[in-house]
């Protein structure tokens, strides 16, 4: 104890000297000349002059301090982060019991899950090949600086990893901005890819709504310089393509446009400075009602109320290719050239999606908008109907932030993308951009549906594929069972026994039918003697004697049946 | 700024409460009654009793204050970081550069390397399920307290996530810990389950070796109370079939067992506290020449010189069942229980090893230490011969620590396991032990020896599955394309166009043959007036006029000859 009190000592004398300097650092803003007030416009020029090189130097200064300011800040967490680790030390005490659990917002998959899960990635998997997708993977973190600037507000739910010397990294949040990273940094101008793989998001998670802090994504993009709408229309295709595969229920391929939002929002008479924060405003209306809307747009982000009540006018519109019309006839749109556009780029995304047969799965919707900052096109987002006979989640879990009446049958966005032209443009060191189109599948919330699903039915997934168990009839057989198993296994059967050494057989039996295996080889020194085993059909109970030179075959021809 | 001045008052205010209640903890401390001292030993029963109570409250206060001091510390670290956030947020410069490269020891999977990844993988997962292995997964990281103590020297390589408020988080280090900390949380007592997953070492990235600081490992694992050696063969024979199916090279199966190495040591004359100590020198064997491994003995780990040598004419041994017999019959080794029961374990091993068709593939070698801490039993690694014959490694990337020698055709070690039967118990807050044996595919380095070849053969692996690549063979028929692809795409033909409103016949067929895709349709006016379209077989070259209604069928047809 006594190496840390002398370290809390010498801590409470840095902690001294940091307060110390902090105010010395605000006492010296103090005492510099005041910034020209609205009431000293009539003042001779010179003066003016001299009055904006002090405004500047102010500001310099303030720059440097606030620099200062965060570099000390740094420091002294570092040093309260070794104290702490001091105090408390890496390794833990002997017997000491914690709580045995994952991380908040994630979870194991167990088999079943698992099974459930592989078959909905195989088939999202079977969807992306059909369009011709070819698959890249990405390390699991990039260096900070690669995710820094690319999410807007949403930044503050990166992971980030401990500087433990060496390069500064965080968790990818996504999988588009490390495709454009990869893209830009092996300067590749064209490709069609898909990536599976988990993302990582510091949210409070809603875990019986499928919402997690560790969760797959499924995302396919395209990536190129190509004839308007043709790509974004294939996207919108491969939602739909991967929500009827999957048939998990109704569904809404919800279209909107980042040019027409911001044509709006223009034409609405907001400044163009706001425009993303107004956006990632609006984006919160599947989830809040208006008036919360509205008050975040006036309260927090500065709007004025009649401007907020345009948008909220638009913002509840939604329809298909008549309401394009009536808003191309819109006057204050029409007036607007990035409403015109998006209006345009609709109204060609709308047709292709109607050769594509999806007229009645899509919705041109102006409420909805995206989170994230890097979309400049076409933006989309499949949303599961609700589906009032859908049983209640079985999930139990219920964490912080979560309200009764996120429980409901309501899992909303189960997938969603957009055009993102100048994310590439941002990891170029020319700034040469790629365009790119794609679109990201909800997985999570798929398989919470899926589970609740197979909970309500009952139905027992298998989860291992074993074809035949090896059985000892009596004691003393283990060593028969091996060679048995090894001629299985070296002809490529799945096969499994006991692996204990005398088994009893009903134990043996009873496994195959709890774990749905369809075949069964007994074996016992009486058939052995003459070369030949018992192969039993578990469900049947039937059994025939084959030869064991014989066994692989035969085997072979009673699973094909 | 001003918000942000009146938080930096704030936050002075806050640090002064800070450290005045510091001082008053330290300062009560002080005014406590002294501990006993070794002079006070001879003072009367009661005022030793007196003591004993004083000094037990002491102990109290001092852990009550520890965890205050974390607490306030805890505290004290997400305001200074919320202040951060305020003062700088998240935002980069515009415009800032950095180096564009992925976190050093990591890699991008290109379409390529994916295509033999999943093709490796889906090997690999087909030997699992042979041996009725079901899938789990868990999440990438755990809480801190999970990893700590499980991995001895090792532990330093664990990346830690930053403390960003809220639990203490590893990155997974290997797939053993996360499966023992699911069986004791789920209460589990027998399973035989493979994991395919990411894992992560801050380790000295040796990437044209295939060593990595983020790689795959495929571990399958067998849990339960069973006789002794059969799960444990049954392991053997899993990587022995997993090596033949992925025909890298020829390849041995080295196999010990921890009782052995450790009755091995106490034979020696190595202190009982020095075990670990000294069996992870040994580990080094497979790098590193006995004499600098007898010098880490020697000098870091204090054994003297003569043990260290006795060791030495132990661990160059190696060979089969007549080398268990020979030290079975070894004076030293015979007089310790231990040494006998891991000789008899082994016995039992190698026997079944041979009924599993193995003898030329295992030794017996007492070299084989593993570095891990949580071993108990059996030991094995399967190990590829150095072939030189081989091409170099195609990987030019070169890191710091890497030498010239590193860069041979020896990809060493690319399996390993063993039996860990008391890690489950570490978890169980009863201390219940899950005996398990299981086996880590090291799936990188055979990445790498995969990619090497079939960069040395020249073959061209597709990356993707297109089946018929849809092309206009003039102007103007993109939204006819669009049709004929809604179709194919429908009846679940693989298919992909050019998302070019008007391109050159050349073009898309050239983009055919570049991308081996088999069949192209080419449609034009005059044949789409009748209904029909043109169907060419890219490599022949041959066309064939075809019905419209009739085109997913004939693509099948075509497609399976």
């Amino acid at each position: 104890m006594s190496d840390t009190r002398e370290q809390i000592l010498e801590q409470i004398k840095v902690q001294g000297d940091l307060v110390r300097q902090l105010k010395a650092t605000k006492e010296s803003k103090e005492k510099l000349p005041l910034a020209p007030s609205s009431e000293g416009r009539a003042i001779s020029t010179s003066v003016g002059q001299q009055l904006k090189a002090q405004q500047q130097q102010l500001q310099e200064q303030q720059q440097q301090e606030q620099q200062q300011q965060m570099h000390k800040i740094d420091e002294e967490v570092s040093r309260l982060l070794a104290l702490k680790a001091k105090l408390g030390g890496d390794a833990a005490p002997a017997n000491q019991k914690f709580t045995l659990k994952t991380p908040k917002g994630t979870r194991d998959y167990a088999p079943q899950q698992m099974t459930l899960r592989q078959d909905v990635l195989d088939k999202i998997v079977q969807v992306f090949k059909r369009h011709g997708g070819e698959a890249i993977d990405t390390p699991v973190f990039e260096l900070k600086e690669v995710l820094t600037g690319k999410y807007g507000e949403d930044s503050k739910l990166i992971y980030d990893l401990k500087d433990q010397g060496g390069e500064i990294l965080s968790m990818r949040y996504d999988l588009t901005v490390p495709l454009a990273r990869y893209l830009a940094m092996n300067k590749i101008s064209s490709i069609k890819r898909y990536h599976i793989a988990k993302v990582y998001r510091r949210d409070n998670p809603a875990m019986t709504r499928g919402r997690y802090r560790e969760f797959y994504q499924c995302d396919f993009d395209i990536a190129g310089t190509y004839d308007p709408m043709l790509a974004d229309a294939e996207c919108v295709k491969i939602v739909a393509e991967v929500l009827d595969t999957l048939d998990i229920g109704d569904y809404v391929i919800k279209l909107n446009h980042r040019q027409l939002l911001d044509g709006m929002f223009e034409a609405c008479g907001v400044p163009a400075s706001s425009f993303r924060a107004i956006c990632s405003a609006v984006d919160k209306l599947d989830k809040s009602p208006w008036a919360d809307v509205r008050k975040e747009m006036v309260d927090e982000k500065g709007l004025d109320g009649a401007t907020a009540d345009k948008i909220g006018e638009y913002v509840r519109l939604s329809g298909g290719a008549e309401l394009v019309e009536q808003l191309l006839a819109d006057e204050k749109l029409k007036a607007v050239s990035n409403a015109v556009k998006g209006l345009e780029g609709m109204q060609l995304l709308l047709k292709y999606c109607s050769l594509f047969g999806l007229e009645q799965r899509v919705s041109f919707d102006l409420s909805l908008a995206r989170g994230l900052d890097y979309y400049t096109g076409v933006i989309y987002e499949g949303v599961l109907k609700a589906d009032p006979s859908a049983p209640p989640s079985p999930v139990k879990e219920i964490h912080n932030g979560d309200q009764a009446t996120e429980q409901s049958s309501t899992v909303g966005s189960v997938a969603g993308g957009g055009r993102y032209d100048n994310l590439v443009g941002m990891f170029d060191p020319r700034g040469k951009a790629v365009p790119c189109v794609g679109v990201s599948i909800g997985v999570e919330r798929i398989f919470s549906v899926l589970e609740a699903k197979f909970a309500a039915s009952k139905v027992k997934l298998r989860t291992n594929d074993v074809e035949v168990y090896v059985a000892s009839a009596h004691k003393g057989l283990h060593e028969q069972r091996l060679r048995v198993l090894n001629q299985l296994w070296d002809a490529g059967i799945k096969a499994e026994h006991s692996y204990k050494l005398n088994p009893k057989l009903l134990a043996q039996l009873q496994h195959c039918e709890e774990h749905q295996i369809p075949l069964a080889i007994v074996l016992g020194d009486a058939e052995l003697a003459q070369g030949i085993v018992k192969l039993r059909e578990v469900t049947t109970r039937q059994e025939a004697n084959v030869n064991l030179t014989e066994l692989p075959n035969e085997i072979r021809r009673r699973l094909q049946k």
